[in-house]
């Protein structure tokens, strides 16, 4: 199968995961006081902007990986279809965060065990692609710069570790756990990721 | 990144939010008298024309922009995806249109006000988006035309404040800001915008 | 715009628009005999059966007509627009020609109505989409063959009569109405339209 | 029709009816032990995982097909958008079998049968449709491989056997026949499909 094949369905997936979300943000139709549940549904706006955010990052890291590569084998395409399975799921623990983060106590801690293993699933068969990818050299091109392959390596290294950590930490405090998730985001978006850096040339 | 890939997603989300608002429009599942609950529906006819028409005109646009710029960066990819997650959140307010314009106070008041802050956020990260393009050529084409450039420049210059206007005056009356978000709509499908024209070389 | 853009636009709203006419299907949460629940939703597989082959059909004669095409201009892109809102729409009236069709009297006459003139607004923007890409032969590829160009014209000829009349019939009898929306997707899918045959050069 | 606009359709009904999956994954909205609710959730995780990877391997195989064929003809069009409405009707048993598997009696016997027989008739069209495309070569590359196209052949062979005598295992269980699917889908993607081993070489 050709690259673009798989960089096509891929970004089908991640873009309709990504607008999906919005149908998990819902008025209950019997709203009578509507400015009121328009507050109160604002673990669900920020739910909202953390997961699209974070497909978004994952689309942008996706073409990063693919640009590297000259061909795919079955092997690879079942572990993209698996970590694509884990980017789709996103959704389900996004309306569980959303709607149950202020519950507190076991229902605030589930659901945000639920958003982070999900969260860490997806790092972990993201690093399985890229490691299956390159180790030696495996279905890289032949052109692909050698120091844009290991900032992608060094890149991909802390993922699983900080989305496992944020997840445990659910066990101690549900609030602080998702806030977590909130600013792994946020710094992928504001600091530039090691591996672009690399490849921009820095 | 390649800009075709960045207008497959885009494309993507565009179609997805568009289309996904369809399933906004449902008769409640215990309707006896069909005909009747059929013609209360009729806000939210309005509200999928509306919001239909208004992706539409944003996706029309986007390639106007896309087209005249040569790469694109990881600041741009960004602010592209912070204004797609922006156009995918639409269906969210368009439902409170479709479902609470017609309470009257508090409940139309804040149903328009959330739908215009949507359509103001939208118009400021488009705007942005350009800018940063824009400014001192710094993504475009070397061949960019510098008369289309200044034209698509001229035309995002009134989206906010024309936006953000019609939202403010539902403090004064709902249904007037609502009607200026249609009348916006089919101000831009049958006028021709002002950067269009100029490409068309007028 | 190129037409391969357009063409990328409408194939992802065709494919979403069909592929979402299966969330109508739902049983009754609350279900406790599920085989009688599933026999019941009899008129929503028939529903759904005859919009997809609908929707399908109209993709393999958009791209008829896109292939035709040199390129598009703004007008175009609006009568496009609006076409495509009108087949964005169609999973609505399909869900209340499934939930009502078997209620009788005008909850299942209105249903018709809705499905019928939805059909019908959708053939009739297909043929002004045509009519003026053909006029005068404003947008054709300079080297379209003339006889496709006729078929095809012909072929648009027949849409509006055909569904506006089953439409109508549905205040004789709305089941009557309904068999022949079927009978014009059975129709379509095992006859060649007129101009496909043109173009296979018969 | 090119064949590049007849996978472009069809990846894009694949993922989509693969991404809407995740909206069969609700939590009731009155839920106050969110732990307890997670849990009873199970069957539809596993349903969720078993139907993404089918969809998942439907799609890699997609590929493998049409990379065989030069061109499509009207009637491998229909056949491949009747596929494609079994695909895209996945979501519907998933959501039947996720939710009354464990019911037991009728209400689990009908959803393992509402499952394996839209997964009967998907590996039906499927297989019709290649059928269509290789008897006597009918619409297969000039250059196409023999081998693999024999391959594809032996490997499409026993997906209606197999789909069929786990769909009527139901009668007997309803437990055995869905483990059943997930094993066919768990096999997929465990061992190589003949017919990708005849294409690598083997």
């Amino acid at each position: 199968m050709r690259t673009s094949r798989l960089e096509a369905f891929s970004d089908g997936v991640f873009a309709i995961a990504a607008t999906l979300l919005v149908l998990e943000l819902r008025v209950p139709p019997e709203t009578t006081d509507l400015p009121a549940a328009l507050l109160r549904l604002w673990p669900a706006y920020a739910a909202y902007l953390v997961s699209f955010l974070t497909i978004g990052i994952i689309w942008v890291n996706h073409h990063t990986v693919v640009d590297q590569i000259s061909h795919v084998d079955r092997r690879f395409l079942f572990i993209n279809l698996f970590f694509l399975m884990v980017v789709a799921f996103i959704p389900f623990p996004t309306q569980l965060v959303a709607e149950h983060i202020r519950d507190g106590g076991a229902n605030a801690r589930d659901a945000a065990l639920a958003y982070g293993f999900t969260c860490t699933f997806m790092a972990l068969s993201y690093g399985l692609m890229w490691a299956y990818a390159a180790r030696g050299g495996r279905l890289l091109r032949a052109d692909a710069d050698p120091r844009t392959v290991a900032g992608i390596t060094r890149s991909f290294r802390p993922g699983v570790p900080l989305y496992l950590g944020s997840t445990l930490i659910a066990f101690a405090s549900a609030a602080v756990s998702v806030s977590l998730f909130a600013a792994l985001a946020a710094f992928y978006v504001l600091e530039s990721s090691i591996f672009v850096r690399t490849e921009d040339g820095a």
